[in-house]
């Protein structure tokens, strides 16, 4: 979504090395499971895409911010991978996943672990869940230590850990929220599942990093807020795109089979959208359907799409773009960062599966 | 074990209650769900004997701080209570343990909250687990920040940071070990255990609330060493003695059925001391048995006491009190310094059931 110049992505990828490489050689130097459990953690945070230190750096630039000159920049920037490469290792035990990408992760190598060892099936969850509970807490933990020992000004690092502490709290209460609304027979009204979508994903994916990036360039408190209000949406927006690859994107662009969000039954803001037309009875069955395979899939496609809830999840992801600019103008932002948020409505709406 | 001022007390307390009492309210400003968690979550901290806390202080007050002129150090003592607290959340997911003091813990109150909801066993499991990981991550993340935000000056930060630092990798490695020594047919050999004791429960609960009073009264290196070196060897010897209550304890000393560990089969450096020995066939015939009832209970315990193994652990505690004395010694450290870790060896000497 968002490219940085070379020799940006360089230091970012560089303090994320240092800090991954010292896990692992701390955590090899207490024994053999400690070191397994090192190179699961660094793993579990070296493969992603790097979108939240990205928008750390490009928002500081955006207000101005002289990367030369930014000395705890880039350790602020690698805080925001490990906190995200924590939150998803968690978030993969929760949903009892011992898969990311198609490689085992850290739950699933420890559950082939404890069969090498001899282990029975509730050994196996065991070690699973033990490895995984200890590796996101590690992740969790290093994001934070950079954050509080970056050479930033005190003041700066006073309010890193304010956004890192709604951080925290605000994904805590998303993901809680989201296993709860797939509990029961009701589905929950597409506000609640939009205000889920916001605090699992889009705090601490969006608001915060961009929030952090114009905070260490000085940004003044009311454009900060404009930023985040903008971030917010963004990210939900993110969401929703996902939510439409999930169900209606193509195997190359989804990564998994397509529909997989269908055959999972998934509840997204883009069924609800649909339970809220007079169609909703035709969806419904069609969506029972799903997950039997892939010509109920494709059916289920075709009524969501009748009811008119994929174009309305589309709307809300075009109304993006007009809102970030909206914003942009209120708080006086400056001109890079008015681009920058208007470049990220955009990258979002290329997602979007035609 | 230690016996703070009331004025300290109060103090540890007030810290501990504004950190708790603020997580509430901030989650209940995020929803319901969001404040059932911030109650489960404050409640798992709330009820602890504040160990950790007292040793921060009393080694503080050892090495010649001064109370009334140490703005962080209330801050920094509570830290190591929501430490705690977060690993015993996290340990509870692992084990699958859904109570804690007979009442329900975090996992237990949410698998009650998910069948309120209308879900099924499944529904329970993943909202207990999701509420468990959620809440010893932001335990984790509350001492941790507790400690980036204290009015300490920066080389104390940064020194409390490198002992955090430690424990908490030291203390995955531990608890990781815990669980793989546990899988399989072989006994692991005592120095495994015992090491496996050191790193999940001595370091965090000994040496690094230790280590942390010292350092705050500004002790020099040497003695810190010496002062961790003496904690490390209590620490363990705290938990050869919490297996000697859980094997031969009277139920008001364990607070539990008596012989829980041998119910449990569970695997202390008292088990693999009697696998050295020569009578190990009988006491392993027994301890097969020893979860089928009170009787078999009482066997095992008679054979572990037969092959010397129980006697032996209490030499080791008992060499302790001589240890901690010789180090203390060897360091130079302070009279007051001398005297708590005496004080603290003996503590763990009266907690051997005789």
């Amino acid at each position: 979504m968002i490219v940085l110049s070379d020799a940006a992505q360089r230091e970012v990828d560089d303090a994320l090395e240092v800090a991954l490489s010292r896990l692992r050689k701390r955590a090899a130097s207490l024994g053999e499971s400690a070191a397994a459990l090192g190179e699961a953690t660094a793993a579990a945070a070296a493969g992603g895409k790097r979108l939240r230190p990205a928008l750390v750096i490009a928002a500081f630039e955006a207000f101005g911010g002289d990367c030369a000159h930014a000395p705890g920049l880039w350790r602020v920037a690698a805080a925001f991978e490990l906190l995200h490469a924590a939150f998803v290792v968690h978030d993969d035990l929760i949903d009892g996943d011992v898969e990311r990408r198609g490689v085992p992760n850290v739950m699933g190598a420890f559950r082939q672990r404890a069969r090498a060892l001899g282990g029975d099936a509730r050994d196996e969850r065991t070690l699973g869940d033990a490895a995984a509970v200890l590796a996101g807490d590690l992740l969790l933990f290093e994001a934070t230590r950079l954050i509080a020992t970056a050479p930033v000004p005190a003041p700066a690092r006073a309010g890193l850990f304010v956004l890192l502490d709604d951080a925290l709290l605000v994904s805590a209460a998303g993901e809680l929220a989201d296993v709860e609304q797939a509990i029961g027979e009701s589905l929950p009204p597409t506000a609640s599942l939009l205000r889920t979508a916001r605090d699992k994903t889009a705090f601490y994916s969006f608001q915060a990093p961009l929030s952090a990036g114009a905070l260490l360039a000085g940004a003044a408190e009311a454009q900060r807020s404009a930023v985040e209000a903008a971030g917010s949406e963004i990210g939900i927006a993110f969401q929703l795109a996902d939510d439409l690859i999930g169900t209606f994107g193509s195997r190359a662009q989804a990564g998994r089979e397509p529909g997989a969000d269908l055959r999972a039954a998934k509840r997204t803001p883009l069924i609800s959208l649909a339970a809220e037309t007079a169609l909703w009875p035709r969806v419904a069955s069609a969506l029972a359907l799903a997950p039997t395979g892939p010509i109920a899939v494709r059916e289920a496609q075709r009524e969501l799409a009748a009811s008119g809830a994929r174009e309305r999840t589309v709307e809300l992801i075009e109304d993006t773009q007009r809102s970030a600019r909206t914003r942009a103008a209120d708080a006086a932002l400056p001109r890079d960062a008015v681009v920058l948020l208007a470049a990220l409505a955009a990258a979002v709406e290329e997602r979007i599966p035609r």
